[in-house]
C-alpha cells in the first residue's frame, strides 16, 4: 500500500515539477527568457507548455492531495488493525505507553488513542481534497482570485499525512504481538477447516465430497467442544477413510502457512524474501533501516 | 436563501443544546445529581436523555457544518453574480475600493478579488463537512479518540462562514447598479418576446397562433437589427391584426415587471413589501437595519 | 440518534414543502392566479415567497440528504458495532442466517456481511451529498441546466438509507445477544475497579487515596491472574482497613449498573422507562410495535 | 489540462494492471500456479506481490477516479467558459444546435445546456470520490464486504467523463468564434495600457515613470471616451516626449500578442507550433485527427 502511495507522489512530483516563469499574468512575457535555462537553474525539470494553463490550472495539487487523501485513507485501515488487535477481546498486540493512553486506577489498560488519532485525522485529508475540488469548480479561465485558497488545504493534508506516519511508525515499532494468543485464535475459528478438505483432495476425494466431509467434522467437533485436530482418527476415518495419521500435522497452522509458498504467499521463505527487497529497495533510496528502527525504538 | 441558512443554524442549536452532564465517560454517574437544574443552569433548554449516545455522536455539529456548507454554496452563488455583473461585459455593477483590486495602470479595472475569494471559500465548508462525516464513519459507539479532530473543521466552518458573510455585506452595501445598462440589456434579449405573444392572447389570440406570431417577429426584428419595439405598427399587423396602438406599453420592460404582482413576484409593491416584512423581521430580532447599513457604509 | 435524525428529516420536509407554482421561468406569472389556495390543494403548507428563489434553489435537497448522510453515518457505526460484537474475538452477538453469509464446510461461520453492507453504503450518501454540494458551487442565479443533475444523487440517498434502514432492522430484531459472554468480558477489564475507589470514598477515604488503592489492587490481581472480587478479603484490607464485607457487592456489575440510575443512565429501571417513552411514541405516530416486530421476525 | 488528465489515467492504468490470481480468498493458493505466466496469459503487466494487499485495497480505483475527478473539474471550467462566452453579454461563440436549446419564440436564443451539463456533472464524479474513499476508510484488512460497493461511484465516474468529453468535444468542433466581438472587447478594456508602458521602458523611460504614464494616459481615455490608440500623438507627447508614431503599431492587439513569443506564450508561430506537436502525438497514438474533426462535425 504504502509502496504505492510512494510511487503516486512521486508521479504528482514529477508532473508538478514544471517552471511557469516566463507565463506572466497569463499571457507570457514580452522579456527574452531562456525558460530552459532559468527552469532547470531553479531545479524544475521542464518549464510548463502553455501560459494560459500554467496561469489557471492546480489539478497538481489535487493529484498530489489525492494521492495523500489515498495514503491517509491506508493509514486509517492500519490505524483500526491496531486499535482492534489491541483491544481487550482480540489482545493480539500491544503498543507501547508513548503511543496508548493508560489510567493510574486501570494499569492493565492502553487505549490505542493515536491509533486512533491516525484514524480520525483521514477525515482531515479527505476535507482537504474536497475544499480544493470544489474551489476549482466551475471557475473560468485563467486565474481567478478564489485559487488563493489552494494554499491551507495542501499545506494541511501534507502535514498530517506526515504526523500521521511518524506516528504509526513509532507504534509499530513499539508493539509487541502476542504470537500465543493469536496462535489460540487460529484455532478457534476452524480455518483448519479447509486444509482438511485440502488434504483429503490430495488423497484423491474429490472435492465436493471433501467438501463435504470437512463441514461435517466442523459440526462434531463444534458438538463436543473440539477443534478439528482433537478429534481422534477413528472419528475423522468413520467419515473418510482416506484420513491417515499424517492429517494431524496438514491441520497445523505452520504447515498450511508454508504451503502457500507462492509469489505473495505468506510461506516464511517468501515473507523474509520480501521483506529483504524491501529493504534493498530502501537502501537503494538511502534510507538506512537500521538506524531508523534505531531512533523509532529510541523514541518510544 | 439566507432566511432558511438561518433557521437551519437555528434548528441545529435547539438539537444541540443539551446538557450532557451526568453522563460520566459513557455510563452516568452514581453522584446524585439534578440533571434538570444543572442543564438550566448551564443555559441548556434540557439534559440529554441517553449517557452512551451523549457520549458517542457528533451528529450535531454535522448538521451545524451541513447548514453552513448550505450557506457558504449560497454565498459563492451571490459571490459568482458579483463577479458576472461587474465583469466589463456585463457592466451592471461596481463594488467599492475596498472590496476590488485596482491597478494604477489601469485604474478603471476593479476586479472583484473579495466576491472571488467568498465564492473560493466555499470549498473550505464543504471541505470541513466531509471531514466530520469521514472521522465519524464506522466509528464503534461509543467515544474514541478519533473525534478529538471534531473541532478544527468546526471552528473553521463557522469563522469561514462568519468572514465570507461580512465580506458580502460590504460587497453589497457598496454595490452601484447601472440600472442603464441592465435597462439595454433587458432590450437587446427580445425578452419581450413574451410580452408579444401575452398581448395578443389577451386579445384572444389562441396561445399557439400568439407563439409563433411572436416567434416571426423577432426574426424580422432580428434581420432588421431591430428591437420589437422599434418595428413599425403596420409591419406587426401584417403578421396579425389584434395589434393596435397599446402594443408598445405592453413592450416596455417595466410594464412587463409590474404585471407580475403575484406573492414573490417582482412587481414593484410586492417587493417593497417583501423588503418591509424583512426589515420588521430584523427589528424584532434587535438588528438596526438603518445602523447597521451606515456601519457597512463607513466601512466601504 | 435516530429520534433526531427523523427531526432532521422532519425539519427538512417543512421547509421543502413550498409551492413554487406561479414562479414561472423565474419573474412570476401574469396569471391571477390564488397561490396561497394553489398551494393548500396541492398539498403544500404555502406558496414560496419569491421567484427568483423558488427556481433557483435547491438547498432543501441539499437539507434532506445532509440530514441522510447524518443518518449513513449512525448506520455505519451500528453497523460496525454488529461487525465487532459478532467476531470471534467479542462473540457478544449473532445475527440470523439471512443476515450473515456463512459456509458449508465451516458452518459455525457467520459473516456480518449485511451489517458491513450497511457500513460500506455509508459512502454513497455522503457521496450523494457532496455531488449535490458540488453542483450547486458558483452557479449564477437563477435556474442553469446543471440543477437537472439534482435528482441522481437525492433519489439514491433516500433509497440508500432506506434498505440500509430495513437491513439494520431486521439484523437487530433477528439478532441474539450472548449475555453470558458480555457478562465474562465485564469482569476481564477491571472495570469494577471504578466501583472499588467509588467504595472506598463512600466509605470516607479520600478520593485521591481511593484512586491509589484501587490502582495498586489492580495490579496486584493481575500478577495473581485473579479478578478484584477473586482477591480475598485480608488481602483488600491490607491496603486499606474501609474495606469491608459489603465491597463484594459493590464489585458486582449488576450493582455498578444500577448505582447509575440518573436520567440517561442505565440503571434497569430508566433504560426500561425510556423504552416505554420510545413505544408510546411510536405508538401516537401510528407505528404498531408489536405488528413491526413480528414482521421483522418473520422475515429472519 | 487533457493531456495531463490522460497521463494521469495511463499512469493510474500501468498501478492497476497486476494480476490477483492466486491471492486466494487472502492468504494466497496451495495450487501450484505459475503467477508470471498467468499474469502474462490475462494480459496484466505482472502479478500482485502480496496477496492480503491485493485483496483488501482498492487504491487503484480511489487512484483512477481521482484523475476522473480532476478531468470532470476541468471539464466544468471549459463548460463554465463556453456558458460565459456564449452569453448575450459576452457574445465571443456561439455552439450549433445540437449543443444548445432554443425557443421558437426567441429564436435568436441559444442556451448553452449541454456546457451547462457538463458542468454540474462534475458533482458526481467529486461524489463518486468521495463516496470510495469514505466506504473503505477504517475498514480494518483484508477483504469486507463494504468493498463491494467499490463499482458503483467507479463505474459512474468513468462514464460521466466519457459523456462530458464527448459532449464537450462536439461543443467545440460546432463552435463558431466571433472575432470581432472578441477583437471589441479587447480595445474596451484598455489592455493596452501594458504595451504603452513596455513601449516607453523599450524607448528608454524608466519603468515608474512609463508605468505613470501609462495611467496617466488611460484616464485621460476615459474621460473622453475613447481608447488609447484613438488619443492623437501630440496628446500622447504632452505626458511623455519618447512618444513617436509607431506607438499606434504598438497597441495593436496582435503585435501585443506577436511580441510573446517565448515557449508558452500566445504568438501566432508559437501555437501552431504547438498545435502541429499535439496533433503528430495524437498520430502517434493512432488517432487520425481529421477523421474525428469530420466526424464530429457531422454530429453537430
Amino acid at each position: 500500500m504504502l509502496e504505492r502511495d510512494r510511487e503516486r507522489l512521486l508521479d504528482a512530483a514529477r508532473r508538478m515539477n514544471r517552471s511557469p516563469l516566463g507565463s506572466g499574468a497569463l499571457a507570457g512575457t514580452t522579456f527574452d527568457l531562456d525558460r530552459d535555462a532559468t527552469a532547470k537553474e531553479l531545479g524544475f525539470d521542464a518549464p510548463t507548455r502553455n501560459s494560459l494553463d500554467a496561469v489557471a490550472d492546480r489539478d497538481y495539487l489535487v493529484e498530489a492531495v489525492a494521492a495523500l487523501a489515498n495514503c491517509a485513507i491506508h493509514l486509517s485501515r492500519i490505524g483500526e488493525e491496531l486499535v482492534l488487535w489491541s483491544s481487550q477481546e482480540f489482545g493480539f498486540v500491544q503498543m507501547s505507553d508513548a503511543f496508548t493512553t493508560g489510567s493510574s486506577m486501570m494499569p492493565q489498560k492502553k487505549n490505542p488513542d493515536m491509533a486512533e488519532l491516525v484514524r480520525g485525522k483521514s477525515g482531515r485529508v479527505v476535507g482537504d481534497l474536497v475544499a480544493l475540488l470544489v474551489m476549482l469548480k466551475g471557475l473560468p479561465l485563467t486565474y481567478n482570485r478564489d485559487m488563493q485558497e489552494d494554499k491551507p488545504p495542501t499545506f494541511d493534508a501534507f502535514d498530517t499525512v506526515d504526523a500521521c506516519l511518524h506516528i504509526l511508525a513509532g507504534s509499530l515499532a513499539s508493539a509487541r504481538f502476542d504470537g500465543a494468543r493469536m496462535r489460540a485464535a487460529l484455532r478457534e475459528g476452524f480455518v483448519d477447516a479447509t486444509e482438511l478438505a485440502d488434504y483429503l483432495t490430495a488423497k484423491g476425494v474429490p472435492f465436493r465430497d471433501a467438501h463435504h466431509v470437512a463441514g461435517r467434522l466442523v459440526r462434531a467437533a463444534l458438538a463436543q467442544g473440539k477443534t478439528l485436530a482433537e478429534l481422534p482418527l477413528e472419528e475423522l476415518r468413520r467419515e473418510s477413510p482416506a484420513f491417515e495419521d499424517d492429517v494431524y500435522a496438514a491441520l497445523d497452522p505452520e504447515t498450511a502457512v508454508e504451503r502457500r509458498k507462492l509469489l505473495g504467499g505468506p510461506a516464511r521463505a517468501r515473507v523474509e524474501a520480501e521483506i529483504r527487497d524491501l529493504r534493498a529497495r530502501l537502501a537503494q533510496r538511502g534510507y538506512d533501516v537500521q538506524m531508523i528502527a534505531r531512533e523509532l525504538g529510541a523514541q518510544v
